[in-house]
This record gives structure tokens, C-alpha cells and sequence, in this order.
């Protein structure tokens, strides 16, 4: 038996505790399969006197990370700090001194990739982020590699847990936002500070690191489409049922024309059939499709101590192959076919708008020549039932049409004397 | 640019044309991917005067697949011939010769593939086997890399995509399994010879190789229960749907007692709100429970041209790596958390019996009194309207017992003077 690897983890909050728990139960099991051995060697944590479910020896723990860069045993580090600038720090000097290094950090590639990556083709160093994105389900491998001979068509993906609970108490149970995400929040599902979960730009960040890897180049976070569930209501939802439509916060990831792509994450209606619609509760799932594989899905926990670790235990077996081993690819690799995001106004899509209007004739005609005037037409309109005394709700499906056009088009509508409160403006997603 | 790595292709039959195809439509973004490029060198077939939808140079076809071998700048061989003898005596020269392989063979490695993979490990040579199982579905990386940390607690895969059509159809439209068939043939979902399809043996392959992978040794085919659909009929698809279940083609694979295994193929009631349940037509799904991952699921084409080359270029850039770099793992690796196959008798489940009896006072009782000597148990009885004049039929779902006992139970209960014809026993699987 080869001497064992040495690893540094930097992090030992829920998922740098579970990797550790789960490389000690499993490691026979690992080095079974690998032929090689692991030894964490380092943990770094802010806090030496925090109480912890899962022990480790008090004399490997310290609060300086750089025990783990300067240590020549440890030839893998694993970031699994959170925040940004400590973790980007840390993981250029880990880089810089030939350590392969294994995050799950989102926000940092989302934020940082373009350098992170540069610097590790530099200097030949891999960089695996499997648990970056979707918790357990391999996406990262499974585009990188498997599909590596395909051209990505487009990926869709429901890749925040939380908010997908959210939305699945609101359809099954007809309740409202707040007090779905107070449940969330109660099961342990959501966050105390469950911003980033709802506004949409934790899965935004996922969303990020998949399109880059599936197009070749970095996406400016600035470029995309983000918006949350904050705004979603149970009346949207029952009328998107009674239309068909179930709503998810959907990353869409798709190849536009030219050299473009095209990116947004934003609560989107589905049709009820399609398979992703029913992923329920705080499961994730990517739908990824490709010109040579043709339709595919992933499925699994988005998220939480065992899931993630899985990948991380996935990233240790590949970069422990990797330590001996001169690699093609250090995590990222670029290529010609696309370059640039779609201007978000550009971007066309089909629409769902829901508005509280006066009960007097005449309202659908003024609205229908709104939207006429700037050229976009109605697929549909229904009138449901009035939730709300004096108020009476109209939902129109719209048209194929670009996102800055249909904005211009609803803040128009929102003007008209025959329209009440501001009207929501969903996208729609037909998979077409 | 380095030299392209030479490919000798052995087989240009749907698949191996389909490679070529969409190596030559996508070599460019793979080598940007990669860092590699790739030559076809020569491609061996049985008759070089075929017509051919796919061209390529007549002079690098060859009917000689030693030519392949006997190539120094041929660095992998993808094996797409089909068969079982002749691709053993080519892989393993191969092998034996230094040579990278790469196979879609299922029948080939279920049957040798403890034979093939010791070869692999005593000559240090990488055997790539994606494309063998689930078409494009990325399932072999995914268990073998992704989940190397977790102990498998159970796979549950459609892998038959004509069974899971024709299955689907009755479903759908209430029709029985000859016109379903006959239908699948129509639009090219099975072959004129479609026996592997619809006998299971298909799908049962796969389970080997997905089972031996997982846990780690050789499975001998004798071992497992096997069933194909032919048996199953209308009826016990509308009973089944008025229990709650579906019924597909399934193969079931898991973690037993002590170092023991389980694995069977057969038609096999699933609840409907499964997820499994959900996968209709020509799709193939694998559910993977992990003891770390927990529960994950993966969807694609299980055949067909383009979803097979996918895996086979997947496997291309993995064999291109492997050229240059040692390994530690070879395509299969042994350990020793498990060792055997449950013997099928001691297997246990719940089924599904259907019954055709007389109209006549006490026959539930004469049943119940003779599962009950055999210490089996009922979970529930309905008798659903009579289908055929004069038979009556009578369904039980059936208690978890030993598969022997069941089969020895529902073999007395043939015998009883109220039954009439041979009883239909299906097995139940509730993911429990």
C-alpha cells in the first residue's frame, strides 16, 4: 500500500463536517476501489472551541489556513468555508503552491471562476467543484465529461431546494408564500437568512457554472435574468394550474443564435407533463439536452451534509487519480462555438400576465391593443373567478416575444385607467 | 497540436456508424474540449461492399480486425460488433497487445466480463464500457467515479426500451402485448428478432454489469431471476393500475443481508406516485440509492444511434487521458464488502397473484387456507369484473415471503379444483 494522500479541509461547517465523517466511515470502502488512501491531515475553522456533532483530533485542527498550504503532505485541499474573498484567497495560494483543490463554493466560481480557472490551467493544477452545483447529483462530471462530445441545446434546471419546496407546499396546499417559507424555515429547509434561497441568485450562481462549463467561457452574474419567488402568489399558481402549468424556479440555459446563449432563473411556468414538473420538495433536477445524446435528466438532493459529501468524496477519487497523473483538463476548458449572452430585452420567450382589473366592458379590448401596438400577441385569456372583492383578475398567455419589449408592454398596461395594482409578468417554458 | 490519437473502430454497424458520424460532426469541439485529437485509422466489417448511410475512406475499412490490432499508431479500439465470441477473442488481443478498449457489449462483458477486466488489471489497459448500458445515460461513470464513496443500498433501472414501449402502449391504450409488439416492430422500436428485448435477458445484462460494478464482483447470470413480458396481459395491467401500481420491466438490485446480493429482471408492479412510474416509451431510467447520496434517479435514451455514440465519444476523452497518464482503476474494481447472489428461492418480495376461478361460495377460502399453510401472507383481495364469460378473476397482493414459497404456494393453487388456468405472479416492488 502506497503511502496515503494527505488532504487540508478548510472548512468544517455542515458539509466539511460530513465529508469528513463520511471519508472516515466509507474509507476502507474508497481505498478499496482507488487503490489509494486518504488522510486528512489539516482542518482549518475560524472558531478552535466550537462544539461539533462530528469529532476529529483536537491536534489536526487550526484557524490558520495557511498551516494547510504550507504543509508538503497535503497534496489536496477542500474549500468549504463560504463567502467569497477568504475562500478566493485561499484557494489562489493552494493553486499557486500545486495543491489540487476541491470547493463547493457557487458564489466564489460564479463570482471568480474566469481567474480561479486561468490560474489553474497556469500552473496545471485541477480545480473540482462537483459539489458546487445540485448537491449530490454529479451534473458537474456528467457535462464535463459524458457529454463532452455533445453541443448543449439547453439545460434547464430546478436548482434551489428551498425555494422548490416552497412552491410545492404552495401547489399541493393552495397557502401563500410566507407562511410556506415560515414551514421551510421550521423544518430546517430554509435558512434564518433565507435571501439568497428565494431571490433566486443561489441557484443563479449554479446556473452560472453550468452554462459556463456546457458554452466555453465565463458569464458576467450582471448578464443574466435573476428574479426570486418572492413574488409568486397562490393565485398564480391556481391559474397556472387551471391552465395547465406548474411554476418552478427554473434556471434556463439555452444556445441562441450566433455565438450567443441565452441565461435566466426566474420563477417559470412548465407544462404539468414534463418531467420536471414533477420534481416535488427539496429535490433538484437538470434536464440537459444535447445534439448527439438527445433528452436526459438528473435527479437527487440538492443540497445538505450526506448529498454534497457524496460529490465530494467523488472529486477526492478524481483528484487523487490526478495527483500522479498529468490531466487534459483542469476543470474548465474553453472553446469557440459561443462567446457571449443574449442582451436579457432580447431574449424571447412565451409569457404569463396576470392582472386585477375593473369589472367594466371594454377593459380586454384597451389591454389587447396595448400589447398590439408593440407587437405581441395573446396565445390565450382567462378570467378566473375573483379571489378578491371588487377586483377582478384577468391572466393572459402571451405570445413569443423579447423580455424588453414585454416589459415596456406591461408597464403600459399597468397605466391604464381600466388596470388596478401592478400586473405579474411570469415566463413561460415550453421545451419547444 | 500533438499527433491525433488513432482509433481502430471493429464494427460499422448502427452504433459504429453513428461514432463516426458525430466524431467527425463534433471533433473539433472536442479536441478544443480535450487538448486531443482523433484519427479513425482503420474500421473492420464483415462485408466491405455494404451500402452504408454513414461514409467514410474505403481504403481504411478493412474485414481483418487484426489489422486493428497490428497497428502501432492505433492507441484504442472501440469495439461495436456485436456477438459475444468473436469481440471476446478481438478485446482480448487487444488487451493483451497494450491497446485502450472501449465496447458497447453488454452480452459480451455480462457474460465475461470477470474474465475481460482481469486481463485489463494484469496488462495495466483501461476497458470503457458507457455505451453498454442505458444508451446515453452517463450510469457506468456515475456509479463507478461519482458515487465511489457510497455503499449502493439498491439500483433500480428501466433498461429495456422496447419492453418499456410496449408496456407503455398497453397502458396507455389498453391493448394486449402481441399488437403492442407489432407496433414496436412498425417504428423500428424492436427488432424482427426481438426475443432479448422482450424475454428480459436485455435488461438483464445490464443489471449484471450495473450490479458487478456496484458491488464489486462478478455476477453469474444462472444466479439471477429473470423474466421477460410476454406473459403479462391487458388485465393485469388494469388490475395493477386499480391497486395504485404501474407495471414495467424493472430490474431490481440490492444490498442484502450480510455480503450478500439480490438482483432479479421481471415485469414488476411499481406504485404509480414512483418516479419510475413516470418514465413511458423508448426511455430508459436507473434510480441509485447511495447510503450517502441517498436517493438520486437518471434519465435518457436507452439506444438508438446518437445517444450510444454520446457514451462512446464520453468514453473517448476519458481513453484519451488514460493514453498518456497511469490509472488507478482499470473499469472494474473487486472489494470486499460483498461477495454473492441471494439464492433466487430465498429472495424475498411481495407479489401480485391473479387468478381465474369458479363462481362459486367458498373458493377465497380454499385459497387463503393454502397460502396460509405455506405461512404466507395476504396484504389485500379484489375481484374485479369479470373480463371473460364464465372465468372470474380474482387478485391478491401477496405479503413479503421467500420467492421459492411463492412459487411453490401459487403452484398448489394451480392445483385447486376453483382455479382455472395457470395463475399470473408478478412481483411487487415498493422501495421500501
Amino acid at each position: 500500500m502506497t503511502q496515503p494522500i494527505g488532504i487540508g479541509l478548510a472548512g468544517f461547517g455542515t458539509v466539511g463536517a460530513g465529508v469528513y465523517k463520511n471519508l472516515t466511515a466509507n474509507g476502507d470502502l474508497l481505498t478499496q476501489r482507488l487503490g489509494a488512501r486518504f488522510a486528512v491531515r489539516r482542518i482549518a475553522v475560524r472558531d478552535l472551541k466550537k462544539r461539533r456533532e462530528v469529532s476529529a483530533p483536537a491536534e489536526i485542527f487550526t484557524t490558520n489556513t495557511d498551516d494547510l498550504i504550507s504543509d508538503p503532505d497535503i497534496r489536496i485541499v477542500i474549500e468549504l468555508m463560504g463567502g467569497i474573498e477568504t475562500p478566493l484567497a485561499f484557494v489562489k495560494k493552494a493553486i499557486a503552491a500545486g495543491k489540487i483543490v476541491i470547493t463547493g463554493n457557487k458564489a466564489l466560481l460564479a463570482e471568480h471562476g474566469q481567474e480561479i480557472f486561468r490560474l489553474a490551467r497556469e500552473k496545471r493544477v485541477p480545480v473540482f467543484y462537483e459539489a458546487a452545483v445540485a448537491g449530490g447529483i454529479p451534473i458537474i462530471k456528467i457535462v464535463r465529461e459524458s457529454f463532452v462530445g455533445n453541443r448543449f441545446e439547453s439545460i434547464h434546471g430546478i436548482l434551489n431546494g428551498t425555494s422548490n419546496y416552497i412552491l410545492s407546499r404552495m401547489t399541493d396546499t393552495g397557502m401563500d408564500f410566507a407562511p410556506a417559507l415560515a414551514e421551510a424555515q421550521q423544518l430546517g429547509y430554509a435558512e434564518a437568512d433565507p435571501a439568497l434561497d428565494i431571490n433566486g441568485w443561489d441557484a443563479a450562481h449554479k446556473a452560472i457554472i453550468l452554462a459556463s462549463l456546457a458554452y466555453g467561457f465565463w458569464l458576467d452574474p450582471a448578464e443574466i435574468f435573476v428574479a426570486g419567488i418572492e413574488s409568486v402568489t397562490a393565485a398564480d399558481i391556481r391559474f397556472a394550474s387551471e391552465l395547465g402549468y406548474s411554476i418552478k424556479l427554473l434556471a434556463t440555459i439555452k444556445a441562441g443564435g450566433g455565438n450567443a446563449i441565452e441565461v435566466r432563473v426566474c420563477p417559470t411556468l412548465i407544462p404539468k407533463q414534463h418531467v420536471l414538473a414533477s420534481v416535488h420538495g427539496v429535490f433538484n433536477a437538470i434536464a440537459v439536452r444535447g445534439d448527439v445524446v438527445g433528452e436526459t435528466l438528473f435527479y437527487g438532493r440538492g443540497a445538505g451534509q450526506d448529498p454534497t459529501s457524496s460529490s465530494v468524496l467523488g472529486d477526492l477519487a478524481e483528484a487523487a487519480c490526478a495527483v500522479e497523473s498529468p490531466r487534459f483538463c483542469y476543470g474548465f476548458t474553453s472553446h469557440d462555438l459561443y462567446g457571449k449572452c443574449q442582451p436579457t430585452a432580447e431574449a424571447v420567450s412565451k409569457y404569463y400576465l396576470r392582472l386585477s382589473v375593473k369589472d367594466q366592458p371594454g377593459v380586454l379590448a384597451q389591454i389587447a391593443g396595448a400589447l398590439g401596438d408593440s407587437g405581441i400577441g395573446i396565445l390565450s385569456v382567462i378570467q378566473p373567478e375573483s379571489l378578491v372583492e371588487d377586483s377582478v383578475p384577468l391572466v393572459l398567455m402571451i405570445h413569443d416575444a423579447p423580455f424588453g419589449a414585454m416589459q415596456k408592454a406591461s408597464e403600459k398596461i399597468a397605466g391604464l385607467g381600466c388596470v388596478k395594482d401592478t400586473p405579474a409578468l411570469l415566463h413561460v417554458e415550453t421545451f419547444s
